[in-house]
C-alpha cells in the first residue's frame, strides 16, 4: 500500500458519477483523439460559444453518494406522515398489486423503454396500452378511448377544446362546466379557456338548466362532494343546445354505475389512478378519456391501435398521428407529446389482475363502508347532506368541522374540511372497520352501532335507475391472469417483446435516453411518498415539500432563472405555463396586444401547438441554409409586428444540435422589440454547468426533467416539465388553489390538476443532482458533447452530418442526412431505423427536424463500445446501401426493406436473395441478440382499419 | 346492486390464496372431472390414508390480506435497530449497488430460477457463477473455486473433511482448528468433528506450534480479534506433519493482503458477505471454497465448468457432478446439494462492478479507518491490542468495556464487548468521519485529534511482508460494466438467457416450484430486516426475533412437532441437524452403540450422505416393487441391529411420490426396537393441512422452507431447512453459543454460522403462512395433489405412471416411465428433457428415483393452462417418438437429439431430415418463445477438460 491515498481522496474515489457516465478515462481519451482536442474543457470551449459560455461552478451541495443520498431521502420520506387519506377529491388510496409493483413499476424493462414510435420493438407495452384502452372505454360504454392523458383536469381541458373543434360552426359558443365537478379540475378548464378565448358558464348541472346553445358541457357523475345525481337531464339539455357532453367521472364508481356512455354522453373523461396507481402526492397518474363513434379522430394524445405486420399477423401500433401537434404544428388543437403510460400499464395491469368481478367487489365494498358510515352518522343525529352516493359521505357538523378534522388527523386519518360546517369523508379500497370507527369517533359519532348490524339494515346508496346493467372487460385477457403466477409471465411475456435501455442504447435526438439509477428509482415506491395524499396538511407532507422547494431552488440556480415551478407534469404543460406566463405578464403591464409568438422554422411542433392554446399567433421565422435562425428575417418580422410582438420560442442548442453563436444577438433583437425569449429546455443535455438560458437571454424555459434530470420515459410517460423564468415573470408562474402553503404564489391559476404536479417522481431528479453536484453535471454535458461529436467524426464519411456550429462541432446530437442516398438507392429513413433492429438497436429519431434524416444522440451514459458498436452498425449499413446502388439487392427484396426479420422468417421456407444469417445476424451471430415479435408493420392498413380496443384471441391464431 | 354481500363476506372476497393457488373453481371442476372425483375433499380422502389424515383445523392466525401483511413486517422491521454494526465477527456492513439489488436479487428472473441442472437454460446464472470462481479463485490465490458453500463455518468444516479424505492414509489424524478463528466457525466445525468422531485440536497458531502429525489445520488469517499474522510458519507446519493448510480468510483484506495461495495454503474458505450481500441478522450469504491443483475433484458443493455445445460454442455447466452426494450417497464425504447462487451472484455482480481497483480502494479505505481509529485511541492513552491489522481494532478498557459498549450504542453503533475489558470495533465501507467520532466518544478517547491529521501520520498497519503483490480480477469481465448501465445490461443479457418460473413452469418432482409471491419476497430487502447484524443486542432485533418464534410455533403446528429451529441454513443441514438430535438423544439415554441408520433403497442420496456425517452407519431397506418399503426386510433389519438401531429415514409421502399407507405400521415397527423416526419433510407440500408427520410417527423432520414455505430457489439456493422435533428431543436441538438470546436453548451446538441460520429470508415463509392461514395451506395440498392426479391421468396412455397408491392416486408428483419406450427407439429421459426446452418448459427431474424416468411435480400453483400445454407438450414429444420408433427419423438426428434448436441453427444452412420449423416451433410460431443460447452441451468433454474459471474473451469468437 506504497501509494497511500489519504482518507478524503478514499472517501471521494468511488463518486456517482463515475457510474452514470459512460466513458470512463481511457475511453474519453480515445474519443477525445479521434475528434482530435486535447481535454474535455478544449473541446468545450471550443463548441460552446464565449458569448453564452458561464465559467462560475454550479452553487449546489457537494455530491452526496448513493447510500447517502438514499439515507437522505429516505429520512425525507420518514418525515412525511401519509396516515390514512378519507380526503377524496379526485386522489384515493389504493393497493398496487405487489407484482405489478415489482414487475412494472420498479422494473427497468417497462420504465426505462421510450415512447412506442418504433412499433416492432414495443409490442408489450403497446398491448398493455390497448389492455388500458379496452378498459377505458368498456368501463365508460364508448368506443374508443385513447392511451391516457396526463390527469383528469387536463383531459377534462381537453374534451372541452375537441367539443369545440367537433362542433366546428358554433367555435364561439359557451362551455358549460358543472359546480360538480373537482375544484382543481375546474381551476385548469378555467385557465386554458382564458388562455384560448373560451367562454366559461360555471352551472349546477344537478339542479339547473342549460338553455343557451353551448359547445358542450362537462357533468360530474358522481360529483365532487360525493353525490350521485342523474346526468341524463344535462346530457340531453347539451345536446339539444348543440353541444357535445363531456362526463368527468371515477372509474371505480363505474364498475357499480351505469356507463356514461349508455347514459347518452359523447365524451368521457376521468383518472385511473385509484386502479393501483399511488396517490404519489398528487401525480403522476393516468387520465383518460373515452369518445363516441366518430369522435375518434378528434381525440388528444396517443391512440393504439391494430394493424398487421409484413407476415401478415395481427400487430398492434400508434394509430392516427396524422392528428397529432408534431404533425399539425399550429393548426394542432392540443399540444400533448405523449401519454402517461407507466401508469396506464399499471392501471391496465391492475384491471387485468382482478378482473370485471374483482373491480366490482372492490367497488361494492368501498360502497358499503360509505353506506355504513353515514348511517352510523345519522343515528348520531349527523346530518348527511346526500342520500345518493357512492364513496364520499358529505356530513353536517355545524362549527365543529375543523375540529372534526383534527380529531381524525390525531388519529392518523385524514378527512376533508369541506368548509367551517361540512365534512366529507371518502372511502377507498384500504378501508377497514377500524378506519369507520376512528371516523365516527372523530364525528363523535357516539350512537352509530356495530358495523355489521348496520351493514345488515342499511340498502344501498346508489340510485336504482343507475345501478350498472352493461358488462365490462369481457375481453379474456381480463380472465386469463389472476394468479400471481400467471400474472408475472403475462408482464414478462409483454416486457420480453419490447427493446429499452437496459438491452442497448436508445439513440434518439432531442429525447436524451440516459441511465435513469436505480438509486434515484427506488424511492418513489416507499410508502412515505407513494401514499401522500396531495391536500393533507403541509406539515404532513414535510419531506416531500422540502425535496419541492430544493429541487426548484437548485433548478433555478442551474438554469440561470429566478424560480420554477414544478406544477406542470409534462413537457408540453410547461411550454404551455411558461407561454401562459408572457402572456400574463405583457397583459399585467396592459400589453393585451401582445399575441405574436415568433417560432422558427426547424421548431419542434409543440412549439407551435402550445403557442395556439397560450391565445398567441404564431409567426414563423426562417432559417439559414445551415440552420441557423436567419436574424435579418427575425428583425423583419419583429418590425413588422413590433406592437405585437410576445415572444420568441427558440430551442437552444437548436433542434438542429448546434450551439449557434447568434444566441445572444437573437435574444437582443427580441428584447429591443418589447418580447420576451422562450427558450425550450428539450436540449438542456448540452448546457448543463456550462450555459445558463437565464444569464444568456432568456426570460422563460421549460426543462425536461424525462430527459436531462433523469427521470425514465417509462415507455411514454411520465414526464415533469418544470417552467423556469425570469424575476419578472415569477408572479405569473402557474400557481393552485389548493396548494396546501396557502398564498404560496399568486399566479396565472392552475395549469396540473396537483399543486406539484408529479410531484411523486421529483425524488428523481432530486436524487440525480444531489450525486452528481454541480462538476457532475458540467462533466456529464462535456462527455454527451464529446460523445456526439465522436458519433459524427465516424460517421460523416458515411452520411453527411447535416449540420455543425463552432470548430465544426455539433453539440450533443448530430443530423445524418440520408437523403442523397434515399434518391441513389430508394432506401428510406424507415428502411435503415428497421434495420438497426437486426443490429439490435433502436432507431434515433426519424426525420425531425428535417425530413429524410436520423438524428442520433448517445447521452454522457452510454460508454465507447455502445457507441462503437452503434457506428459499426451504421457503417455496415451504409455498406448494405452500396449494394442496393450497386443492384446486387433489389431495394425491395433486401435485407433493409425486409427488417426487421425475425425468427419465424428463419423458420419459415427462406425465398430471399440473401443467405438467413445475413437478414437475421448482420452483426455477428450473437446467441442474446433481441428479436422483434413481428415484422415490419404496415402502418396505413391500421388507419384504414382503425381498431383500438383488444382484438379476439382468434385473430392471432396462426 | 341486488345480489347484496355482507361487508365481512366483501371483505375476504380477493384472499391472497386466490392468487397463489394456479386452478380456479372452474378449472378445478374440470380436472376433478378428468381424475373421477366430485370434490377436492373427496379427492383427498380417498389419497390420503385414513391412519394419518387429520381433520382438525391447524390452529393458526387467520389469514391476512397482501397489504396488511405487509403493514405487519413492516412494524416488525421497524421495532429492529440495525444502527451502524461495527461488530465484525464474519459479519459486516456492505453497500449493495442499488442497480443490483433491483436487478438481481428482487428480481424474479433471478430469484425464481431453479439449480442448473439444465445447463443450456441455465447460461445466464453459470456465467455469473463462472464469475464468482474467478474472483473467489483469484482473491484466494488458488486455481480452483466452487460456486458457494452455506455459510463460513460449514465451509470450514467441509474443508476439515476435505483434508481428511485428501491425506486419506492418515484419516485418523487430528485437525487442528487455530484460536483465532471466529467463534462460531470453531463451534460448528466442533460439532461436525464430534459428529464424525474426528480428534480437534485447538491451538494458536499464530504463537504455537504444530508439532505432531495431523490431517490439517485451519488458520486465520486475519484473526477473529482482528490481529494480521503471517500464516506461513503455520502452513509450512501442517505440510510439515503431513497435513493439509486451510486458511479461513476475509475476501475484502485480501484485497490488501497477499492471498493465501501464494503463501502456500492449500485451500482458502470465507463468507463473500461483505461483497454487497446484506448482514441479513446472520444470512443467507455465500460461503466460499477455493483449492490447490489436485484438489479439484474433492470440492464439496457445486462447480461450474466450460465445456462445449453440439454447435462447438463454449458452454457453461456444472462440473464433476459424479463427486456430488445424491450419486455417492453412504460413501459421499459431504451432504451439500446447493450452493447459495442468489448470493453468490450478488458478490461476484459486486466485484463486476467495483473491479480490482475499486475492490481495494474499498479495503484501503476501510483499513485507513481503522488505522485512524486505533491511532486515537492510543493517543487518548488507550491500549490497542494489536500492531498489525486489517479493520478490526481491539482496545483494552480495564472494566469499561460495557460502559463503552453501551455508550456507542446510545450513539447508534454497534460495537463488540469481547470481554468486561476488551473491546473490538471493526470498520467496513459504510464507515465514515462521524462513526470514528463517535467510537472515540464512547471511549472517552479525548485526546484522539483530528481524523485528518491522524490520517496523515499514521501509517498502514498491514505488515510489509504482507502487502499483497499478486494481481487479482484481471479478467475482462471485471472492467467491463462499471458504468451502471453497463452492468444493467449485462445484467439482463445474462438473466435473458434462463429460463426461471416467470417464464413457465419448472414441473421438477420432489423439488416443489410453486409461487414466490411478490409481498413475501419485498419485505426482505428493507433495511429493518436487511441490514441487521447477527449480534446486535437482542432488544434491537426484536421485530426479526418476533417472525423467528412465530415462523416457529407456526411450523411446529403445521408438522405436528413440538418444537422448531430454524438455525439450519439448507435442507442438508437440518437432515444433519435431525440426525445429530436423534444421536445427542441416544447418548444422553446412555444408548451410546445406537449408530445404524436405515434408509429405503429410493431414498434421496442426502439422506445416506447426511447419517454418514453424523457418524451413523447406513443400512439400507429394500423396496417392494411399487415402491413402498419393503416391512419385512424392514422388520429383519430391525431385528439385525436390534442393538444398534438409531434411526430410520425415510420420506412421506415417499419419494414415489405416493402415500404410502405402512407409513403407521413402518414407524411402530422403529419405534419397537428403540429406533427414532426420520421424516424426511422434502414432499411436505402433500402434507400441509391433511397429515402431520409429528403425529403419524415422526420423531424428527427437516422441512425446506424453500420448496414447501415458498422461499425461492435463487437459482441454486438459498435454502433454510428447520429441523421439528417431538418433545423428548427439542433439548437436542441446535444450539448457539452467541445466540443473543442467551440460554434461549440447551442442545447440540451450532450447525450453522449464525444462530438464527438464514434468517433474512424467514419474513418470505412467515409471509406465506400468514396470507394461507390454516385453510389456504390445507387447500394449497389439495390442488397440488389434484394438479399431479391430472396430469398422472392425461399422460399415463403415452408414458406408464410408474408407482400409485392408495385408489390408484398419486401424491402431489408423478413418475413418468421412458424406459421401454428408451429401449424401443432409442430416445432418452435426456432427449426428452432437452427437447420440451423446444416447447417452452423446464424438464421435470430427470431419473430420480428411478432411472430412466422422468418425475413430474406441477405444484398448486400451476393453473390448468399450462398444465395442459405441459401435457400436450409431452404427448407430442411421445408423437416424436413414435416416428423414431417407426424409422422416420433416426434418433441422431431427430428434433429429440437434436434439440434444444438455436437460432443460430436456424439461421445456419439447415440440413436436417425435419423442416425448421418442426425443429424450432413444434407447439406452433410463437414469437414470445424463449430461445436457449447455446445447443446440447458435451457434459463429458467439460469434465475431461476441466476449466472452472472464465474463459478468455476470444473463446467466444464466431
Amino acid at each position: 500500500m506504497a501509494d497511500r491515498q489519504s482518507l478524503t481522496e478514499l472517501d471521494n474515489a468511488l463518486p456517482f458519477r463515475r457510474r452514470h457516465i459512460g466513458p470512463d478515462e481511457v475511453q474519453r481519451r480515445t474519443m477525445l483523439d479521434r475528434v482530435g482536442y486535447a481535454s474535455l474543457d478544449a473541446l468545450m470551449a471550443a463548441a460552446v460559444p464565449a458569448s453564452i459560455a458561464d465559467r462560475e461552478p454550479l452553487h449546489l451541495p457537494a455530491a452526496l453518494s448513493e447510500s447517502e443520498t438514499l439515507a437522505a431521502l429516505r429520512a425525507k420520506a420518514e418525515r412525511n406522515r401519509p396516515g390514512v387519506a378519507m380526503l377524496g377529491r379526485g386522489y384515493h388510496p389504493t393497493i398496487t398489486p405487489a407484482v405489478v409493483r415489482r414487475n412494472v413499476l420498479e422494473d427497468p424493462s417497462w420504465y426505462t423503454a421510450y415512447t412506442p414510435y418504433q412499433p416492432e420493438i414495443s409490442q408489450g407495452r403497446l398491448e398493455a396500452l390497448l389492455n388500458f384502452q379496452t378498459m377505458i372505454s368498456d368501463l365508460a360504454g364508448l368506443p374508443t378511448a385513447n392511451a391516457s392523458l396526463l390527469d383528469e383536469a387536463t383531459a377534462a381541458a381537453e374534451a372541452m377544446t375537441l367539443a369545440r373543434r367537433a362542433v366546428r360552426a358554433k367555435a364561439d359558443l359557451p362551455f358549460v362546466v358543472d359546480t360538480g365537478c373537482l375544484p382543481q379540475t375546474i381551476e385548469v378548464v378555467r385557465t386554458r379557456a382564458e388562455a384560448m378565448g373560451i367562454e366559461l358558464t360555471l352551472a349546477d348541472l344537478s339542479t339547473e338548466s342549460i338553455d343557451t346553445d353551448v359547445c358542450g358541457a362537462l357533468i360530474a357523475y358522481p360529483r365532487a362532494d360525493g353525490a350521485v345525481t342523474d346526468p341524463r337531464r344535462a346530457i340531453e339539455q347539451t345536446h339539444d343546445h348543440g353541444g357535445l357532453a363531456v362526463v368527468v367521472t371515477d372509474p371505480l364508481a363505474l364498475c357499480v354505475l351505469e356507463a356514461p356512455g349508455e347514459l347518452g354522453a359523447d365524451v368521457v373523461v376521468g383518472s385511473a389512478q385509484r386502479f393501483g396507481v399511488p396517490m404519489f402526492y398528487g401525480g403522476p397518474h393516468a387520465g383518460f378519456m373515452a369518445v363516441r363513434e366518430g369522435l375518434e379522430r378528434h381525440l388528444p394524445g396517443r391512440l393504439v391501435g391494430v394493424s398487421v405486420d409484413a407476415e401478415g399477423r395481427p400487430a398492434y401500433r400508434l394509430a392516427l398521428q396524422t392528428r397529432e401537434q408534431h404533425i399539425r404544428r399550429d393548426r394542432a388543437t392540443s399540444n400533448i407529446c405523449t401519454a402517461q403510460v407507466l401508469l396506464a400499464v399499471v392501471a391496465s395491469m391492475y384491471a387485468v389482475y382482478h378482473g370485471a368481478d374483482g373491480l366490482r367487489q372492490i367497488a361494492k365494498r368501498t360502497h358499503r363502508y360509505a353506506v355504513v358510515i353515514a348511517e352510523g352518522l345519522r343515528r348520531s343525529g349527523i346530518e348527511v347532506v346526500h342520500d345518493a352516493f357512492f364513496d364520499t359521505v358529505t356530513a353536517r357538523v355545524p362549527g365543529r368541522a375543523r375540529q372534526a378534522v383534527a380529531a381524525a388527523r390525531a388519529a392518523g386519518i385524514h378527512v376533508l374540511q369541506v368548509d367551517a360546517d361540512t365534512v366529507a369523508v371518502s372511502t377507498s379500497e384500504v378501508t377497514t372497520s377500524r378506519h369507520v370507527e376512528e371516523v365516527w369517533s372523530a364525528f363523535a359519532a357516539d350512537d352509530a352501532g356495530s358495523i355489521d348490524d348496520l351493514d345488515t339494515v342499511t340498502e344501498d346508496a346508489v340510485p336504482a335507475d343507475l345501478v350498472r346493467q352493461s358488462e365490462f372487460l369481457t375481453h379474456p385477457v381480463f380472465s386469463e391472469h389472476r394468479s400471481e403466477t400467471q400474472l408475472l409471465r403475462y408482464l414478462k411475456r409483454l416486457s420480453d417483446r419490447d427493446y429499452a435501455l437496459d438491452r442497448g442504447m436508445i439513440p434518439l435526438g432531442s429525447c436524451t435516453m440516459k441511465l435513469n439509477a436505480t438509486a434515484e428509482m427506488e424511492p418513489i415506491s416507499w410508502p412515505g411518498f407513494a401514499d401522500l395524499h396531495p391536500f393533507v396538511p403541509a406539515g404532513d407532507a414535510a419531506g416531500l415539500l422540502e425535496v419541492v422547494d430544493e429541487l426548484e431552488s437548485w433548478l433555478a440556480e442551474i438554469t440561470g432563472y429566478a424560480a420554477v415551478s414544478l406544477q406542470p407534469n409534462a413537457g408540453s404543460q410547461g411550454e404551455l405555463a411558461g407561454l401562459l406566463a408572457i402572456r400574463h405578464y405583457h397583459r399585467a403591464r396592459g400589453d393585451e396586444q401582445r399575441d405574436v409568438c415568433l417560432i422558427p422554422s426547424s421548431a419542434h411542433g409543440t412549439n407551435a401547438a402550445s403557442a395556439v392554446m397560450a391565445g398567441l399567433k404564431v409567426v414563423v421565422v426562417a432559417a439559414e441554409e445551415h440552420g441557423s435562425v436567419d436574424l435579418d428575417d427575425l428583425r423583419a418580422k419583429c418590425e413588422q409586428y413590433a406592437d405585437r410582438l410576445a415572444a420568441i420560442m427558440v430551442t437552444y442548442p437548436s433542434t438542429h444540435g448546434v450551439y449557434e453563436p447568434e444566441i445572444s444577438a437573437l435574444c437582443d433583437i427580441v428584447h429591443s422589440y418589447g418580447g420576451q425569449v422562450y427558450v425550450d429546455g428539450a436540449n438542456l443535455n448540452a448546457l448543463l454547468g456550462h450555459a445558463k438560458p437565464g444569464e444568456f437571454g432568456g426570460d422563460v424555459s421549460h426543462l425536461n426533467l424525462h430527459k436531462t434530470f433523469c427521470i425514465p420515459h417509462g415507455g411514454g410517460g411520465p414526464g415533469v416539465g418544470p417552467v423556469a423564468v425570469a424575476a419578472h415573470l415569477v408572479d405569473h408562474l402557474p400557481s393552485h388553489s389548493l396548494d396546501p402553503r396557502d398564498g404560496r404564489r399568486e399566479g396565472l391559476g392552475a395549469v396540473s390538476a396537483a399543486p406539484y404536479g408529479s410531484a411523486g417522481i421529483l425524488p428523481i431528479s432530486w436524487a440525480y443532482v444531489a450525486m452528481m453536484g454541480g462538476p457532475g453535471l458540467a462533466e456529464a454535458t462535456s462527455v454527451a458533447v464529446l460523445s456526439a461529436n465522436y458519433i459524427a467524426t465516424r460517421l460523416h464519411e458515411h452520411f453527411p452530418v447535416l449540420y455543425t456550429g463552432p470548430g465544426g462541432l455539433v453539440a450533443h446530437e448530430c443530423i445524418l442526412d440520408l437523403r442523397e442516398l434515399t434518391k441513389s438507392s430508394g432506401v428510406s429513413v424507415d428502411d435503415v431505423a428497421k434495420r438497426l433492429i437486426d443490429y439490435g438497436f433502436h432507431a434515433p429519431t426519424m426525420s425531425f427536424p428535417v425530413a429524410g434524416t436520423l438524428m442520433v444522440e448517445p447521452t454522457e451514459s452510454e460508454d465507447l463500445a455502445e457507441i462503437d458498436r452503434f457506428c459499426d452498425a451504421m457503417i455496415a449499413i451504409r455498406g448494405e446501401i452500396t449494394c442496393v446502388e450497386k443492384g446486387e439487392w433489389s431495394v425491395d427484396d433486401s435485407p433493409l426493406r425486409n427488417a426487421p426479420h425475425t425468427t419465424r422468417a428463419l423458420a419459415d421456407d427462406w425465398k430471399r436473395p440473401y443467405a438467413p444469417m445475413v437478414g437475421a445476424f448482420p452483426a455477428g451471430i450473437d446467441p442474446d441478440k433481441y428479436w422483434p415479435p413481428v415484422a415490419r408493420i404496415d402502418q396505413a392498413y391500421g388507419d384504414r382499419n382503425l381498431v383500438c380496443a383488444c382484438p379476439p384471441p382468434d385473430a392471432f391464431e396462426e
